[in-house]
């Protein structure tokens, strides 16, 4: 049988860890991490994503300043806010949910974040910090997502040297960082895309194979290596029938996972893990600029 | 008959463009690009860099500021000079020569450099740049032993994307930012390193191999794909008899050449390449400090 990898249990658990080193942090400091969350528009899935990070960052004790703003917003307004917040002592860290409005350079507004309360690690000198850095240690500001697979699977106590990575996608958001993090585990990373050719032959060598190149049920069981480990980054609504939607990852779950040593679900997985990264992030941003210890 | 991909001509080609676009900056803007190149200690091999880069960067009209300092140079006086660099309207490169003595943070001395003016592109700031762009544009300062690889690559007129590329390194200096590029040229890139295993079986699947790794003669015929691409980044001394010694890449180049499409010697090779990368940095740094358009 193989392991299934419950996201929701591990990031429960970084979580209760974090909910206690902030009620240390207070108790020392009598103050309190507080994070931003700015979304522009209503698109359906950001809501969701927004609701789920605000209530798990009350959960652990963070203060949540929210900002919805409408769609029309203009560029520079943003970035004039966030440069309030940049400025505004009770905020570490500051996330903007993504996809933003057509009509605003991503780029530039994600550049516009102070490094140091850049809660999804994307700023280029939080990139660049990260591929730079010989260990994948506590004080970078890692990008949620692969990071939160990172911590899935060490969770599995196996030794990652030398292990065959291969990494299905090479966005900013997930791809690049999880090759980096991957490459500093001593892995030997691959990186394959939409251009690989033989891209079925690669992963099927993977000793751990990363889908996040956000197509339903792209990797079938063919693809799979005997006793491999499978992280799913996929989080994609296909439809059941004319009434019905669920639900599936970038990974055959049901056919492959009979295969693997370690395989995660969707949903279940990776999300979960995801939003307790941002977590970690806003306490050490936290941390960081009021110069306190780990506790 | 292999390509022997002839560093020499290709950089002095790069260089000569380099001289005419500085020609007509100097006729624009009555002002030349200005490269601070900072020397601790007598290193012979950092010696015969630096002369190379001086050389090189006088020749295609770029003035040269040569700070040579004592092997006991403290950091503080190493920071404080590059700060007065930084400030130096003069100076729109600067160079720190590697390695620096074992007293010095590296980290912390090349984080000091303006990244403006960053000529290895090895600033954090830069490195996510790299990262995060979606084109290996002219506007990056890009680190110099890479982007030569891929100059040299590019002579093959070849279309990269899909290939499957293989690099031996993880070295911030060349292993990741070669990856970084490659994965943008669209190739399936991957990165094998000291713990990697079966390291000769994914070389022999490898389109095109970038061998950085710094063991003379480490890659033979076995490791090599029929008709793959060979970039040899290595340059080591070795002992021919107790009076002679001589260079050798990273590479067998003598047994392994009859089976490339390409290949590059050592020397000749990629060093020439990254000398002129570097001018062609410090060029795009007092274009984009002076505001000049491409000329």
């Amino acid at each position: 049988m193989p392991h299934i990898l419950d996201g929701k249990k591990i990031a429960q658990n970084l979580k209760d860890q974090l909910k206690i080193e902030i009620e240390n942090i207070k108790i020392k400091s009598k103050r309190v991490p507080g994070l931003a969350v700015i979304q522009i528009g209503n698109i359906a899935a950001s809501s969701v994503y927004v609701k789920a990070k605000t209530k798990a960052a009350k959960e652990v004790g963070i203060d949540v300043i929210d900002h919805h703003l409408a769609e029309s917003t203009n560029q520079n307004d943003l970035i004039n806010l966030i440069n309030q917040l940049n400025n505004n002592d009770d905020v570490n860290g500051i996330l903007v949910q993504l996809p933003l409005p057509k009509t605003i350079n991503e780029d530039l507004v994600l550049n516009s974040i102070l490094p140091e309360k850049d809660a999804d690690g994307f700023h280029p000198l939080n990139v660049g910090k990260l591929s730079i850095s010989q260990k994948n240690d506590e004080n970078l500001m890692i990008p949620c997502t692969p990071y939160g697979c990172l911590l899935l699977l060490r969770e599995l106590n196996i030794n990652l040297a030398g292990k065959n990575a291969v990494v299905i996608g090479r966005s900013n958001i997930v791809g690049k960082p999880m090759a980096q993090l991957l490459l500093k585990e001593s892995c030997t990373v691959t990186t394959v895309h939409s251009k690989t050719q033989n891209i079925e032959s690669i992963c099927r060598n993977a000793d751990i194979l990363v889908a996040a190149i956000g197509k339903p049920e792209f990797v079938n069981r063919d693809w799979v290596k005997e006793g491999a480990i499978i992280i799913d980054v996929g989080i994609n609504r296909i439809k059941v029938n004319d009434a019905k939607s669920k639900l599936v990852g970038d990974v055959m779950f049901d056919e492959v996972k009979d295969k693997c040593h370690a395989i995660t679900p969707v949903p279940g997985g990776v999300g979960p893990m995801t939003i307790a990264c941002l977590l970690r992030n806003t306490t050490i941003a936290f941390k960081k600029i009021k110069n306190l210890n780990r506790i």
